[in-house]
């Protein structure tokens, strides 16, 4: 078999992290996976992701590829061979062998995030790291108005951060949308690609018009300013989920 | 109004517990919740558990009483303003006033716990502090028809943990059954009291017998054997809920 490329898919509870990506200023996911790959390998392993989550995100779905010489083990079985190496804020959940082409990065045709919230007068304790609080229920109807405008293939200048070095905040958004799950409130937004933090200044925005009375022109108006000092608030970190990525191969 | 008696409902994580009773070798609920009414009342406030709930054991619908002299606050405002002296991982659910003599624990009819299952190859890392991973999806009819030697009242000196000094080892069980929900198992038991570590050692013992093929005949001997040392293993405590406690007033 000789060395095979795998494609890894990967879950994470972000509160521990500094994000996906290797920093120096604390644990990264994408260290703690090259340090376990590396344990397996007897040789130090190199990872690639398919998105570069922030510190405090999570994911259910991130998706890693690397280059293997280990010819024993299927390649459906690096996942649980993996996860003997991993600490328990990361598993494998899947593997698979890929083409030695294959880059988890630029082959990824969609990515989906879930922004989970709950919603009453105290943060469940058992939930505090992962849904954002919201005393009041806010109108579904109304924000799902709000997630129609930025579907389609829009300048999202006024949800990008000032710091982001891109030269286009031009996207394509496929799919977003709210919608009750049990007693949580889930927003979920498919893009080929996002702006950094822009799913999370698209949420605060939301919520903060909803909660203004506001609607979904407002939102058509602050999408088509391309105002960057005219979003909401950033919703914090520890509700967003990065929760699929697709490929077409 | 003068002196209320207050019962509140009460969820916490026990990750970081050392259990509800307070105890000289780190942190406990009663604790915390005695520091936070103690910061709001400005004078010392004892609160009285329901239960007793072990080291990593949590609960979403804990009950506990105490005494207030602040008149200022309507029952039922009482858990919101506890919560803004409390840590994250405790938060009151709900306040009442009761009679003046009401004991949260002496008076409790019925203690419902929950025991929580993941079923895979590998425990979620959002959920490892929450469920009990069976890595094989045992046979729920089997497990249940084990569940239901269980209702009734017997004597569960097999299910005792040696070191628990009560008098006698006879408790009424009134409910018992094993349900999926979502893509967890759960395991749920009522019963007017619970010997120590009761519910844990029901547990292992119940998903030892069906990983082994045994049935309900072999529980059944177990519980009428009245032996302690042919119970299984204890199942851990993080997969444990106290989830309601019930009063006749």
């Amino acid at each position: 078999m000789g060395r095979r490329n795998v494609l890894l898919t990967v879950a994470y509870d972000g509160t521990d992290f500094v994000g996906w990506q290797i920093q120096n200023n604390g644990r990264s996911v994408q260290a703690e996976l090259e340090a376990a790959l590396t344990r397996q390998h007897k040789h130090p392993v190199r990872v690639t992701g398919a998105g570069r989550t922030d510190s405090g995100v999570h994911a259910t779905g991130q998706r890693a590829n690397f280059h293997s010489d280990i010819e024993s083990i299927p390649g459906g079985d690096f996942a649980i061979a993996v996860n003997s190496f991993l600490p328990a804020d990361i598993r494998c959940l899947e593997s698979r062998v890929v083409d030695d082409d294959f880059h988890a990065r630029f082959d990824a045709r969609s990515r989906t995030y879930e922004y989970r919230f709950a919603i009453g007068h105290h943060l469940p304790p058992h939930r505090r790291r992962y849904v954002w609080l919201l005393r009041r229920r806010p109108s579904v109807p109304s924000l799902n108005r709000m997630a129609s405008v930025i579907v389609g293939t829009h300048d999202y200048a006024t949800f990008a951060s000032p710091s982001d070095a891109v030269k286009s905040t031009v996207r394509t958004v496929t799919a977003a949308s709210f919608f009750p799950r049990g007693d949580e409130l889930v927003f979920r937004i498919s893009a080929g690609g996002f702006l950094w933090r822009m799913v999370r200044s698209l949420v605060g925005t939301m919520i903060g018009l909803e909660k203004n009375g506001d609607d979904w022109q407002d939102m058509k108006g602050l999408l088509d300013s391309c105002d960057r000092s005219k979003a909401g608030v950033t919703a914090p970190s520890y509700g967003l989920f990065l929760t699929r990525v697709d490929y077409d191969r």
